[in-house]
């Protein structure tokens, strides 16, 4: 299966983990390589943003099996306005599974808001499969997961939820991911409109009240309450201060559980943690869920 | 001229300062005093949610000269559906000005949104009435504005820009404040729809990044360009990191100036910094700029 890594956003301030990225991929047994400006800088950028959007156009164009992000960063919102949506629709349809999170949600929900067409909340080149055997290369449930999602095995995937709650059973599109970005897209036309779907979101670097404040807008935007379901992945590397006087992020959520009817369901294995799962982005999925067991489910992907 | 401090938001950690500014806001002629909850304490609110909520109400039914916020932080987010907003309108008309900037511009953004109603974008109690001598104390400008605005004898302000441009003249509507709390009530009823009009934006602890980001998102959703002008107030407390190379505020503004055709303008003396003036939100304001001076004047106010 041809893998293409290519940098939509955030520069590549040193090769060697990239490279040692493509090195593991081919090890796994993937046809792995570089686009071709996948090193490139400009600023805090991969590139320049004509580069970038090349990039993306390029690989899109090759529709390889695999277009997997290098890293996340910031980048994609310059392009949004310019991305010739159907071409990479016509890339899915040829095959192509575009697999990223934290900034590639950006490019995800715009595929999504104007083809329809999947794609793959998973990991990064350089953050997953670059991590130095030193951090504890790469996690194994990422890579594992991953393996079976890119060779259409993955039909479900299952997680301890945080949430005791009873029974329940949804069916609905599944979509989501970095929840600033996915809250930098509101209002614009490219934040999907899904109705009766199950949203997803993880997030990093942000204090529980910024958490708290990007779910009461899309609750107040009359998105959560449109949903069946929305699962809390990682939220990671923020720092309590002294004001907080006893905040927490599980205090956050109850308050934004306490405004919505929609179950919000916390402990989805996805973020910015090394233990991620893939999830298929714009695919209808059934969620079941059962004391602390959830499943989501979606058959077998071609 | 009766001052009512109440606490919309964060909490106050400690009294004193909040107390000084009582007194040094009536050593300057105001009949200051506090909202009986201004001191509530709740986790990181100024008391929960229906405590902060009366308190607003409590002040509208008042309808004191100055409604003046204790501080920011985060919690009016939490209390915007529930707002009666045509009570604070009538305050409005009553004479109240409501006073604040940071998380204030929630509820200055949700009242123009919901009844046109004016309030003004200024200090805060504790943060600059508030500040100790050993920080510099009151910064004058901040202090000799607020008078002058809350007398209703300022009728315009004036500063430098630093954007060298030829002459602009322009007219509408001026709105704004907290950029990431402006961005934050996109696609909610809370977000004013402001046609030609004069917005200003400042922001505080963000990466230039994300304030270009936030504005993108301004642009996408179709706000900047229904602009005549957008004054870039204070970005202030961010750090640069290395990935950054060479990439700054400056160039994060260019590039969102190269996606629209309304003006930036920066310079405006607002936001998180001692010096800040105050600005009518909501208000018909005539906007003059004259190489790099720039006047906004909105003529008498009672």
């Amino acid at each position: 299966m041809k893998l293409t890594i290519f940098s939509p956003a955030g520069v590549i301030m040193k090769a060697p983990p990239l490279r040692l990225a493509c090195r593991r991929l081919r090890a796994l047994g993937f046809e792995a390589e570089l686009d071709a400006d996948a090193l490139a800088r400009h600023q805090r950028f991969a590139g320049d943003d004509d580069i970038r959007l090349a990039a993306i156009h390029r690989v899109a164009e090759a529709a390889p099996s695999i277009a997997l992000a290098a890293r996340g960063g910031y980048g994609l919102t310059r392009l949004l306005d310019r991305i010739d949506w159907p071409l990479l629709a016509r890339s899915v349809e040829r095959g192509t599974r575009w697999v990223g999170y934290s900034d590639m949600t950006a490019l995800q929900m715009g595929l999504l808001a104007h083809t329809k067409a999947t794609s793959w909340a998973g990991p990064l080149a350089a953050d997953d499969f670059g991590r130095a055997d030193a951090d504890g290369g790469v996690d194994e449930i990422t890579r594992d997961v991953f393996c079976e999602a890119m060779q259409g095995e993955l039909e479900a995937v299952g997680f301890r939820t945080d949430t005791g709650r009873d029974s329940l059973e949804a069916r609905g599109t599944l979509w989501g991911g970095n929840l600033a970005v996915l809250c930098s897209l509101l209002g614009t036309p490219h934040f999907p409109r899904v109705r009766g779907g199950i949203l997803f979101v993880e997030e990093v670097n942000e204090h529980p009240y910024r958490v708290e404040r990007a779910l009461l807008q899309l609750q107040q935007a009359g998105v959560l309450d449109a949903q069946k379901a929305v699962l809390i992945g990682a939220v990671s590397h923020w720092r309590p201060v002294p004001q907080d006087r006893g905040y927490t992020l599980k205090r956050a959520l109850a308050a934004v559980q306490a405004r919505t009817r929609v179950p919000l369901l916390a402990g989805l294995p996805f973020g910015h943690v090394p233990t991620k799962l893939c999830l298929p982005v714009g695919r209808r999925v059934d969620l079941v869920v059962q004391g602390r067991e959830a499943l989501l489910a979606w058959g077998h992907t071609h």
